[in-house]
């Protein structure tokens, strides 16, 4: 009978090293929404336990952890997007729809590292789920890291990175799915810059007060913007997030096309003055909820300007009603070499060496902090 | 007493299911060189044991395994490479240039899985190592996976796949780097068409006598072909493999630019013959190796034929110097969109769905014969 207890003793110590791992308290770049699962043991002596999920829907949301020791392991249920995981800030694995799939990197080398889940793809219409990073032993949980400064990118295609990866602007549906990925669209790349923690509420052919050709009326991205998920089933709880800068994009969809018979817009005036008004508020609203947040506010040189015009408009009408530390930026020089006519990887590079030269004028962004 | 030694059982139970895993037998696809090295167990009470090391270099090098049970192990050393991993044909992970990395996959669910590591990029200069698949359990090692039917694909980068996820033709060398997946190359597909295993033995910018622009004078495809890695170090060993088809694609590199003065070719028409004659030989070298392989001479009908008209006297010749069982394809239609004019995966598509089509004729590779 002792020799039948011992076995069992080390079918135990076994299962609690290779099932039973700790899971890494995380940072969370972006909207995600936990839901507290049960995890079964699968064993008749040790107790079920409870596990955190996160759903999440918009681009470039991330996941990022730290932990001793030389092995970590990343638990997905993802069937759509493309997803990247991050050790050290090196890009080793991507994860190409994976569906629910438990990786795990091994021999990572003694001494603290950080791991990172990326979200690459843009989904529109499905959810994926993270649940979460772990760890062999308890005693190899390092906090999270957590950042000083933060930025927060709100924006249609342009921010998403809509094909970027293209080297071509005719693309089907498949190779705008493949080829887009938010990791390397100029709004992380001045976040990595700066050191920030960042989030992309973007939407690809959403529009301040008209989206795409007038599609989806109605669901604006002002609109999308109060939810954590598209089919605005859940309400976006912002919670402890407090952006030092907040930049916004918007107008393209709005105005990229002719008005459409039966849109709510009798002329195209009726359209510009509706856009300046609804985007001042817009404006206005980010601000009463971040009240120490630069504002700036983004548009291209193209479409003979429509787009940057009716945005200093709406930013002037912000400024006139009371918004202060704004500013605009009108960008130009871009390839749109990329996905119908989308920026390519360069024009992310020109973009994002835009923003950092503007951001580089606040106290807490200029070099000599940023380099801290 | 008795519990410490207890104890001890306990944690060597640990090790060997966490550290010690079982390597699975390979079946693997292409050249790689196989080296046998020692794995130090790292604990007094478990002996070192021995493990084989493969490096690769040719392009689309591919390693297979089965198992039973939930859960695979990958380690690579790779620090150029783009390498894919499959479960049960499915493209799960995508390892970027990872280094020196262990992966595993876990929570794949009971039953027989089969897992393939795959080399999709390209890497002229430098190699790559795979240094196994491994379970937690002996119990769980399945023979490797075996084929009724093998192809052998001869080429340079129409064969390799150069950029052929771009959707553009202007492509720096890193563009290059991250749009060539030889998994999605034409001959994979007509090879996974058929469930038939392959190589894929060829070189970007090699011809038959001349490579591209006259560079690397001498080592051309036929005399690399001769040697597991690029450097001539390592002779190929290409025991128990018998191709049912030999499928060769050179002579674009030869004929797609002017003589350079200091060429070995006084004339173009110089030019023409020694390939002609040095083709006809390869392609005779290649009956003696395979007696009862098909073997397949393609080009395109692109620059006035110049590659069609010379690769059709090259098969003539071999044909009237003894080679039976030789057929020639000429392939048209193709919109070169993706890196430097090369084939688009629309072209692909063109390329693959024209070589199934000639398969189709042979008895062994006959629809009904191939659905089995």
């Amino acid at each position: 009978m002792k020799r039948a207890a011992c076995f069992v003793l080390a079918a135990s110590a076994l299962t609690t090293a290779a099932f039973a791992d700790a899971a890494l308290p995380l940072y969370i770049g972006g909207r995600a929404v936990p839901k507290i699962v049960k995890v079964e043991s699968g064993s008749w002596f040790s107790p079920d336990t409870e596990a955190t999920t996160y759903t999440y829907q918009w681009p470039g949301v991330y996941f990022e952890a730290a932990f001793t020791g030389d092995r970590v392991a990343v638990k997905v249920d993802d069937t759509e997007n493309n997803l990247y995981v991050w050790i050290d800030g090196v890009h080793r694995l991507t994860l190409t729809r994976p569906g629910k799939t438990t990786v795990a990197l091994k021999d990572l080398g003694a001494g603290r590292h950080v791991v990172r889940l990326e979200k690459a793809s843009e989904t529109q219409g499905t959810t994926g789920r993270f649940e979460g990073f772990t760890v062999p032993e308890k005693a190899d949980v390092l906090p999270a890291p957590t950042y000083t400064r933060a930025i927060e990118f709100i924006g249609d295609s342009y921010t998403v990175g809509y094909g970027n990866q293209s080297r071509g602007q005719t693309c089907t549906t498949d190779d705008v799915r493949d080829t887009t990925d938010t990791s390397r669209a100029w709004g992380p790349a001045v976040a990595k810059h700066f050191n920030a923690a960042y989030r992309i509420n973007a939407f690809s052919g959403r529009g301040i007060v008209r989206n795409y050709n007038g599609i989806a009326a109605g669901d604006t991205l002002p609109y999308l913007y109060k939810f954590a998920l598209f089919d605005h089933s859940v309400a976006a709880d912002d919670v402890g997030w407090t952006p030092d800068v907040v930049i916004v994009g918007l107008g393209t969809n709005d105005f990229s096309t002719p008005l459409n018979p039966g849109e709510k817009w009798a002329t195209r005036d009726a359209l510009h003055a509706d856009y300046v008004r609804t985007y001042a508020d817009f404006v206005k609203s980010l601000r009463a909820k971040y009240p120490n947040a630069h504002i700036v506010m983004m548009a291209p040189d193209n479409n003979a300007n429509e787009t940057a015009n009716n945005m200093k408009a709406a930013a002037a009408l912000a400024q006139s009603e009371g918004v202060a530390d704004l500013e605009t930026v009108i960008f130009t020089g871009l390839d749109w070499m990329a996905c119908h006519y989308h920026p390519s990887l360069k024009d992310e590079d020109i973009l994002s060496k835009l923003v950092i030269e503007r951001l580089n004028q606040l106290p807490k962004f200029a070099p000599a902090v940023a380099a801290q």
